[in-house]
């Protein structure tokens, strides 16, 4: 077969499972996840197995050692999935749920209820664990998903896909809910994002690269961010301890994810006595500092260029910008920001409401670490990454994103004037 | 300058000019709503003698006596520019409301506050009424425009464009808020479709060949619906009287338009008695009847074929087919619905309810006229259009619809863990 016509088919086989699906009862939904998880942990030799396959591939292939990590399945990999799964199994089911509802003159009655989106394509690179945890969160949200991982895991990707649809399979639901695309070339994932008449959303994980390749060519809506570039603005009227806490938090926590301070914005105002307080601690943690012209005045930093206030570094680095008010502060943002995580530090009341509305990010928050802009940490339970695109979800996409609503209509035989 | 460092310099001074217009106060944002409309009443006439060089030129160039008519800027499109932009003045603005909020274990508040999306694209066909319809609703809604109309009406268009932008600045508003691309080149459009980076949302208006050539060729977020093809099912326990009012309205009211009902579905063991009502009603309303095996075994209809029961016909011309159960008018609604409309008459409790779960569109609705999808009639105030895309928006768009939510995070020093 063909890969256009294999990709077709497993489409196709989606929308029609998506259909039994979205009318699947929470109690069904929630025993497919559980039945999953005991096939996961019941045979995770096998998964192993099956993996290592696809680690001397990797490692014939000459994938980094750091890529070969993200590959590989472990005990703790295999604990996660199991875990994750259980805990979306716990989470309310947004199905069927009513947002608003209200009356009209005519006496018809309207309501908004949610229903899952459909068919959800998933396109992302080496952890196998997506596999898992996407198809969890996709099912327990009603919808039938396609996922697409990376060539160099598609054993693992495929091992995972037949225990899954054997769980689904034993408990009565159709196997097609869950698909994983069996094919290495590239050309499937064109393919897939051509299918706008099957597939309602693609959602890609993965480096820049391979979300602009997904933009560029989807003919499907696309839930995505590029890139985290947080800010935290250290206002002229911050506290200084807890500016320092925060930062140090934001930067220095896990400083490989997108929801890291990438760039401090300080006050003029403040900024002698703050780096007093707050150079030593990065010094402490290790950060290298790269200053604005102000900056470089004041302490001692390397010269920043454009590029660093452009850059999602991802580790120990850390931009400086020192600013005359918070005017100066939003056009940063507004210039280098990357829409995801906006942080002020301020004890101004006044101030602390203005940034709040100004200020474009998915998140925007006042004296706490951007390191909260995450699903689990916001409650939205799991998620399924961040989204700084404004349309549908602007932010972490929990189970309610994974959702849409329709308007629902009761009446007594009203027609319309 | 080339058609696309004009677009390109479009986009960029609408991207600024969203700025503003996300902070201005309803106060302001409605003035500036007045004072368009206001402008547009006074200057009637330049705006009809600028239209006249578009009809000319359309006349020219052969267009379709249809589509002349929908070019003609009359007295009552001049009426029902100044009332669309003096209603849309009076709905509620949604910019600022907080949605929901939410208190986690470690005393973080977060809240989800609307705020609008930015810079919408709208590409359009004839009408020059949509350049003032459009630009009101964005305008309420927080966000910039840019509006790209018909080769055919663009004088019309720029006479509108400048009469909004006099109004925005007298208001102080940036007048680059509401912009019409000044170029017939098709090229502006597929120039358009590529800022990703500076336009947020397209939303394109017309036939199903410019949405999907826009669908096709942009990298933006687009909100869209193809067609209409809209059922009634005529369930056995329906009350014949309730249906004939609701299928003769459904049908006839306005068979033009994309929430008129183009196939009757109708139970096998209620058909004879209710085509004996309803067949002389729609005889009598000049309605063609195009039957399935079953229904031609019991009326005189034409035979339909598979494209009939695809067909939006937007005339009064209507498919016919008999099911045994609900079940097989689900099979028929999923094989040839649009995900617009579906209404199900009938005086069975649990039907209704079933249906109004089961059925996938954009609006469900149980006794009542499927000319009720309208955001109008909804209780939405004006609308944007009906989406049957789920992402985002499903169904008729309003204020709402115009616009996302950010998180918003009030912490007193927190730190992640």
């Amino acid at each position: 077969m063909s890969v256009e016509s294999t990709v077709v088919k497993i489409a196709e086989a989606a929308r029609k499972a998506s259909i039994k699906i979205a009318r699947c009862s929470t109690e069904k939904k929630n025993e497919a996840l559980l039945k999953i998880a005991q096939k996961i942990e019941n045979r995770a030799d096998f998964l192993k197995r099956e993996n290592e396959k696809d680690l001397i591939f990797a490692k014939e292939k000459g994938l980094t050692s750091a890529m070969i990590e993200r590959l590989k399945i472990t005990d703790a990999t295999i604990k996660s999935m199991v875990t994750g799964l259980k805990n979306v199994a716990k989470l309310e089911d947004p199905v069927g749920a009513v947002t608003s509802t209200w009356k009209r003159p005519n006496n018809l009655e309207i309501s908004k209820m949610r229903i899952p989106l459909g068919v959800i394509g998933i396109i992302y690179e080496s952890r196998p664990n997506v596999t898992a945890d996407a198809a969890g969160l996709c099912l327990k949200s009603g919808n039938a998903v396609i996922l697409r991982g990376g060539s160099e895991s598609i054993n693992s990707n495929l091992a995972l896909a037949g225990l899954i649809s054997d769980a689904l399979i034993k408990t009565g639901l159709p196997k097609e809910a869950v698909q994983v695309i069996p094919v290495r070339d590239r050309e499937a994932v064109n393919i897939l994002l051509k299918q706008e008449e099957l597939v309602d959303l693609i959602i890609p994980r993965g480096g820049e690269g391979l979300i602009r390749f997904v933009v560029q060519n989807s003919d499907i809506p696309v839930l995505k961010h590029y890139k985290g570039v947080c800010h935290v603005y250290v206002d002229e009227f911050a506290d200084i301890e807890t500016a320092k806490n925060i930062c140090i938090n934001s930067k220095v926590q896990r400083p490989g994810v997108c929801n890291a301070m990438e760039t401090m914005i300080v006050h003029e105002n403040i900024a002698k006595d703050f780096f007093e307080v707050m150079v030593p601690a990065f010094k402490e943690t290790g950060v290298e500092l790269r200053g604005c012209e102000k900056t470089c005045e004041l302490i001692d930093a390397i010269p920043a260029t454009d590029e660093d206030f452009h850059a999602e570094y991802l580790e120990l680095i850390l931009a400086v910008k020192i600013v005359k008010d918070m005017e100066e502060a939003y056009e940063h943002i507004e210039e280098y920001g990357s829409l995801h995580t906006e942080v002020i530090v301020t004890k101004d009341y006044e101030k602390a409401r203005r940034f709040v509305k100004d200020v474009d990010a998915s998140a925007v928050m006042v004296n706490a670490s951007t390191r909260f802009n995450d699903g689990g940490e916001l409650g939205l339970g799991a998620e399924m990454g961040i989204s700084t695109s404004k349309l549908h979800a602007y932010g972490p996409m929990g189970l309610t994103e994974l959702t849409t609503t329709k308007f629902v209509v009761f009446g007594d035989g009203q027609i319309r004037q």
